[in-house]
């Protein structure tokens, strides 16, 4: 082949590749009802002139964290980094050898430190997320999502993200949506890795949080100190609170995938206009953790049953998902 | 002339105009020291090799509303929206002519209607700010932004804001920045008119806020509703906790009037990179109202003794500006 005809097929082959890239932007989802049905909204809700058609800035889609966009299993991630830390602060911590919780983390034996319930979890919360500035606290999961690897799937913690998910976010995104995370956990949390594992800026990331403060520290430097006190629960009927708060407006897209999405899904597809509700049902066993009903964690209940009557997509992972994680 | 010239003219003149637009992004602001010190900072952080060159992601500016974006004279707009919604709802209301502080206003007399201090006013804050869906809410700001007249400058209270300003937003954007409202208003009230008015979309109106709760209505639908409880006061050094809030980190450059700006501006500038911070000094007694340090309103006294020791712009309303507000 002389050069100008490979050159010529390369341009071609190009071509090609992101035409068919421009025909799929979902490639990690089967052709499912779950991918028809999410490709048929944006198309509908893009179209100017169609009669569902929304403006851009009106083009707000809200995604769960927990379990939705990344695993939530054996254990919530953020406990994770909860009990690395402790480990971690132990060397400056002699007397936590002797304290529970902090005896039973250091042994490794999880089970007898949640045992104290939610006074435990508290002190435990209240010394890796209290007493430091907004910055030492961010600089701290940082770290952490560098270093620790997931027990099960053997990858950091922010490539246990659903690689179809992510292929949604990019999306939307191309197709003039904002994308937000509306979750449970941490905010401060989140946002320390939001940006570069999802692409959301902090501004676009609502969570949980605890009360900080304004303080002007030795130096005369202005800093925002972490207390050990809730502030807020972004979690059940707060997610409709917290998305009040945050945005401002009714998103027209929600992602979840737990009773604890419920009352978002509900917010989100009453409003008026063309609404879209998707629950991530996790039923792979296989590639990652089957779990619905009867789950301690991302329990996956009521919510269940009102997909059907509320028209909700709901996602069969193993059947609907090419993929769940991204290659490492 | 021949056509051919006319059209070379046309398109000459075009081109020039064009020029002229792109040489002078804040055309309503005369060449001084405030027009010179945001053009240079700009153009610094947004040039690329630059050592003081700021990612599009990081150039995130903050305003503050009342007295630098729009007027806050001769009370703060969202007063005089609580006093026009208390006479628009009196019909409902007859026992409000014998119960204070709603007797004093139905006589318009703002004055005793707020000498029962911070009780009276959470009364009229409750009968026009709560017990109502935030949707209905919304639609009553609405209502009286678009019929609401301002008493001396004689036109809506929306066209009561400052063109420099809208000027300052629009070159931001123009220059990758992300720009917010970090604001003591009610942050409801404002997101009700802030993204045709300013074009800041409601997720990027920072405010004080009441508890919001979720519930469902009669119809079984769900919504929320607003309750007479104060939930966040976004002033003061609540301005740099709201910003970490709402945005999660650090702004680079920041926009006030008043002392209840100072700690947003101290956190702003404090940061490591190139920072800026501006006051808005309200010096022209002709055109607006002159007022600083003795106001009741927009009191500006410690900010403007700090502005100089930490290097803050201070704009000389009189002299630095051409215009005030938009053409009507």
């Amino acid at each position: 082949m002389n050069r100008t005809i490979l050159t010529s097929a390369i341009v071609i082959f190009g071509c090609a590749a992101s035409l068919h890239a421009q025909a799929d932007p979902l490639p990690s989802w089967n052709d499912g009802p779950s991918k028809k049905a999410i490709l048929d909204f944006v198309a509908k809700v893009t179209k100017e002139g169609s009669p569902d058609f929304v403006a851009s800035a009106e083009r707000i889609a809200v995604f769960d964290n927990d379990g939705t966009l990344w695993c939530e299993q054996p254990m919530y991630f953020q406990l994770a980094f909860v009990l690395d830390r402790i480990k971690a602060m132990a060397g400056e911590h002699p007397e936590w050898k002797e304290r529970e919780p902090f005896a039973s983390v250091l042994k490794g034996d999880v089970k007898s430190a949640l045992a104290g319930g939610e006074k435990g979890v508290m002190e435990m919360m209240a010394v890796t997320h209290a007493g430091m500035t907004t910055d030492a606290f961010k600089a701290s999961v940082v770290k952490w999502i560098k270093t620790a690897r997931h027990p099960k799937f053997d990858r950091p913690y922010n490539r246990c993200v659903y690689q179809p998910m992510l292929e949604v976010l990019a999306y939307l995104r191309a197709s003039g949506f904002k994308t937000f995370i509306v979750s449970g956990g941490g905010v401060e949390f989140m946002r320390a890795f939001a940006e570069e594992t999802y692409g959301i800026p902090p501004e676009q990331v609502i969570g949980s949080s605890g009360v900080v403060k304004f303080e002007m520290n030795a130096d005369g430097k202005p800093v925002l100190i972490k207390e050990p006190k809730i502030e807020f629960i972004d979690d059940g009927p707060g997610k409709p609170v917290g998305i009040n708060r945050f945005i401002g407006r009714r998103p027209i897209m929600a992602f979840g995938n737990s009773d604890g999405d419920l009352q978002m899904l509900q917010y989100t597809t009453t409003g008026s206009g063309a609404r879209f509700g998707l629950i991530v049902h996790h039923t792979d066993d296989q590639r990652e953790v089957a779990y619905d009903r009867k789950s301690h964690i991302g329990k996956l209940d009521k919510a269940l049953d009102e997909a059907a009557a509320r028209g909700w997509t709901v996602v069969d992972m193993k059947n609907e998902w090419k993929a769940v994680f991204p290659s490492k």
